[in-house]
């Protein structure tokens, strides 16, 4: 069986401080985390729903066993710098902070994809999944689990690309499957694991993958609202005019055929061109900033139909 | 020869409670649960079929040859969720009761593939079929069969895709073949076993499968008499109003440029998501469900025309 | 050099019962029962042929040296379910009963396509010829040849594919030279072996191999009179009458955007579900076949075009 | 370096009966017959072409110069059934009779083209042509060459086919170039030896190829003069009128939509399956010969554009 | 771990003096060359941004911590001859003499693509990435970096190409995934490293690639100005008189249906050619370079539509 | 390191009688002559250049350093028989006399290509470079060099096919990339060696090979002067009137639909036709001559769009 570490990259116990910044930079999120949020409560202790269903609904309810029957798995969609794998990796630390009990985030390696033996990449896939459910068994303590795991697969279209599409390596296909059988495998195993697909090609996935999602997220590029946070924290203390974020957000969203900034559009691109363009003789002055707005053209949207 | 562990998942004998209880939830689909348990009848007993030709048509009927000729032979064609690998893989516990006896599952490891040496496939499948032999006569005692054997291939057109596309790897084509002689060869044996192919996409199934098939059941998502049933079901004890559900049916339904929802989109998004949204601090509302049934996209279908 | 059983399936000798009787279950094909009758018998006993021309010709035909350049090679073409690989596979039934002597049964295992070795396919084609050669001097005796060897290559079109198509890999092409070496070694070498392709893809045969075809027969869906002849076997026995016969001819047969039934749709699947859905408490009813015969689909067409 | 016998299939030493009296049935070549065979005499004695100069023009002509440079590379290009194949291997026969020299068939083996190994290819083809100039040195006399060689490459479009193919392989590029350097090291050799591809896709062949070739012969299907004589030929003896052979020339002719019938046709499809009809009890008749000719299709053209 | 050799084209200090020249020989970059010079100096002492920000905008601002997270990564894009890899590979002697400290430049060897085995493309480009911080790490000195690292991936599209495209090989997906965590692995990571992407098909590289680059600079062919400065460069001492030198800009720019000389067209095809008519006898003459600015046709564009 | 014979057919030294007629046979490339005699020049005695800068221009010229950069690479780009070929292995012949030193002439084998092991044709081309520096410093005596190198590359689009082409594998985009690092070796290296990469598909030469050559020469087939030349050569002592040879020059000229003849056409193909059609009884007469280049189809062309 594969190591750990040929399986997955290093291993990261939640919170920590640099995603948990980041975690809460990601603003305009917030039905999303919270939807995280309980489910982790529920995968750390999974008597919470019955004591729900005691308290609001008299006990007796058929859902219960459904909630046996789910794999744990959430698909974040959407276009690249849109702050889905950024979240990913992040709201760990939120559930950390909300379970006051570390959070193992696993991210799958790519490598996972095998040395090209045929077979062996269902063998990775499914000693992922070992690894997995045994560290999930691990975990279980007398008074309930003493962690939760996330694992991120970031790409997962290259993983479970639609077994639809013929020129399909057949190898890819039993990929697939294997990963099918690694999500089935955690439903109704009572392991506090929950797994997240990213993706920015969300219609490439298999549909018996999506079908399996206990929810798929869209994240799109920011909104006005979104930009404005952003660009407001991004340039805190820089002294621009309120005014001039409010045109640097006109700016930076979409226009006929040009689509909108991404997140780092801004915080990686346009603030530090600023940036570097003051310095070091000068400071960033707002006509800079504006004119800079104009020039930068931003990231091109991933073209899923290509 | 490889090892029943490399041709197989694990070998489940039926009945077995958590598959009894998805054959019961499979609403909807008598006629194929009942064709099932005569086919069973049949293989498990031959002499019943005599005994039927004596009662009603005075014994002496041509048709009795053409039985022994037939192969075993049904395939699930249908679209994710739609409870054709539910069915396949619980309709022996029907079986087992009806009969009496144990009902051994066999699931066909997609590794039967091989591990790409070219023949090796063909290898494999060639044992798998073996083994069903072996065990098949195994369980011949001396009052008739003491076990029926039942083997589930998912998503069979990765396995036995026509023969028709062009560009299919000879090796391929050579697994059909394997697989048509490992059906042929079941053909007069006289063993109890039934093989049932699933797929979500029968239009590529090779014809010389299709037509060795004793009969081609298309499963379709769910009706309104069925998402009533399941709905009814899933919703026991959380107090909705009958009018809500009757609302949901429709809500969940087909509309233009949507198909329905899928079985597992009720049992395994629709209602969890509504349980979420309560938990902790509230019960589930009628409102609630009806929003959330809004929202929710059903699962997209497999395009086959891809 | 390989094995007898790397390159064919069991061999079988003829006559055999089971096969007689589908021989004689084929109606309707006497024209190409009658044809392959005289090309055995030529071939077992080849101054057949100068008596023939002695007595009907005065003995000095140019002709008898055409013979000796003829490869005994036939196409069998068709449909799925037309019937002609159960003819390929029991005419020999015919010729032993003829002529006398057993018939031995060749069928060209797909393994034949090697594994995987560039270079191995063309090896065991030869080998397959090589194999006849020695079989059919073998079975030369004083008096005459003492059986006659028939070689069956079914899913033909997948081992002589036209060498036209341009993506077709250099190994079959190279497969498909071996045969046509094959069938031309057979050519004037006075062994009594009888070579029959079926494909239900016969312009994809290459043209060469075409070419070399001492007939080729197209069989098509059973007609009216086929139809009839197999539903009045198969129902033999149980009381249905006549003009319910002519009824379900009627039903069974091609209509607008829908193929007509195959041989095997009504022995295998429409008579099989009938027997079932009376089965075990009532007899089979006229009207049960006749909403039978409305409700099953017909095999699909094999598209070659595809 | 491979062997004889991995290179060639068995070398057969011409004049040898059977190909003598196919080269007698080829009506209508007779162009092609003596340009090969006045080829043959210089290579055999290229003292014959000085001999030739001093008689006709004064002896000394630039041209001699021009011989030597030339490689005797020839392209049967047409159909199948046109009589290619047959040609290429019977015309030694004539040549051994006009030089009263044996001649020494040597028919590449379609093996050539390796076992797969990239560069395989290219060694076995180098090593085909080291042959030819070991037993072309071999076969000088003290009095001149004691044989003549004639290499044939049937199929010759799957070895040599055009580099400007954009899919092609390297190795088959890297064959092409291997063919190439064989064909350039004959020029100016002095060793006899003439090359003849056969090929029904002459439009596949490599431009550097075709440019080599001495001469580029075409072969079609045979005309009326030549229908008219290999059917008097195959129907000696049968006392068919000369007005029926008259009808049959005109009904195996091409019609619209309907290519003519090939050689093989005739001789081995036409006037066997007529002497089957008749056999054992009957006399070949004049209508089932004409029924026969109308019943009967011509072999498909190989569709080059495919 | 693969060794440096393997990785890389030998290392090269700069300043070095034909780098140097070819630096100043790109005439009309500025913009680009300013920039690349401000990146550098603040990753060889971060320290300085804070002075910056210190002195220009009272110190406390967000920006710092972006400049953390940045990677720094550039493309140059832009046809061939158009200068960009020349600027790569030589703007690090401008560093070098900005900072007076050694600049060290890395150039990816293409055989990073591995020797074929899958997933040692991944494993080469992880060694290439931990090779630089290695010796990012090592630079780090007391009082601040002695060198700065340059990494140049010269046809970069070659390497990270869009995973859009559905043909590709999933080694390479897994390639560029490689490359994507190697960039974000200097993000944040305080090791003096600029990595410079080259690519004539900026179309072509992957959009997860596009998104980090901190900057990307499109590089055309050569405008009036900037021809007018290399052709006065290139012909200084042949005497050609200012107003051919105008004509020769003039004849060198795009046309209709023609694109514009690149730098090379001028340096390497045009001058020469001139030198070589007149040499070994005569000057260059004035009617000599236009007559050739008529005749030579500039290099193909590099279609990236293709 | 492989060696030299793995790398290139056996090394010529020119001048050599066969090869020193070929190139004079060449008539109407006079230009392309000249320019490859000067280069050569250069290369032997570099110092040339300077002494001409002195001699004409006063000695200061900036040109002298671009010499420095260019690489010798010349593309010969043109159909099949249009004697490119012939040039590039026979142009060393006059440099030899030019320069009264040896020329040795290196013919890239395809072999280079490799094995077929990814990372093996990057060593090779590799290795051929590495000896031919190696080689072109042997060759440096203490009075300048004592021989020159001609690489002559045949069939160059194989090796260096544009990386444009999305389907290219990638050992062979690395292949073009090893070339170019090879050419780029060669600039200012001060080695006598001078490559030529002969093609007759222009088009699908990599724009960053194209855009190294010091010239590009197109060959087209031959016009009537050259025509006219040829024939005259080919045709003396036959005693064909000179009004003949005008009637030849017309009708072996291009026409509508019909390309012209190439100088094989005529040297091997047309004039040899007419002796054999005269052979062994005749003289050679003009009307043969004529009647013969009406029948004669001229070499296809090499379709580059294909």
């Amino acid at each position: 069986m594969a190591s750990q570490d040929d399986l997955f990259h290093p291993v990261i116990e939640l919170p920590e401080a640099v995603r948990r910044a980041r975690y809460h930079r990601l603003v305009g999120l917030d039905d999303i985390k919270l939807r995280l949020r309980k489910e982790a409560v529920l995968l750390a202790d999974p008597r919470k729903l019955q004591a729900w269903a005691d308290a609001h609904h008299g006990g007796d309810v058929a859902v219960l066993k459904l909630f046996a029957d789910r794999a744990p798995l959430f698909v974040f969609a959407g276009d690249v710098g849109s702050g889905k794998s950024a979240l990913a990796e992040s709201f760990g630390c939120d559930l950390a902070d909300q379970l006051d009990l570390p959070v193992l985030l696993y991210r799958l390696k790519l490598a996972t994809r095998g040395s090209g033996l045929v077979g062996e990449m269902t063998a990775l896939i499914g000693d992922a999944f070992a690894h997995l459910h045994a560290e999930g068994r691990r975990v279980q303590g007398p008074r309930g689990v003493n962690s939760v795991l996330v694992l991120v697969v970031d790409e997962a279209d290259a993983l479970v690309q639609s077994r639809e599409a013929q020129q399909m390596h057949h190898e890819d296909r039993a990929g697939v499957d294997a990963f099918l059988a690694g999500i089935d495998s955690l439903a109704g195993a009572e392991v506090p694991v929950i797994v997240v697909l990213c993706t920015n090609r969300v219609g490439a996935l298999d549909p018996a993958v999506m079908r399996r999602a206990a929810a798929t997220f869209t994240f799109g590029r920011p909104d006005d609202r979104q930009r404005h946070a952003v660009l407001t924290q991004a340039l805190d203390g820089l002294a621009i005019g309120p005014e001039t974020v409010d045109k640097l957000v006109a700016r930076t969203g979409p226009s006929t055929g040009r689509p909108g900034y991404t997140f780092s559009d801004i915080t990686q691109r346009l603030v530090p061109a600023a940036i570097l363009r003051a310095f070091p003789d000068q400071p960033v002055r707002d006509e800079d900033l504006l004119a800079l707005a104009e020039e930068l053209k931003p990231t091109p949207v991933f073209a899923e139909e290509h």
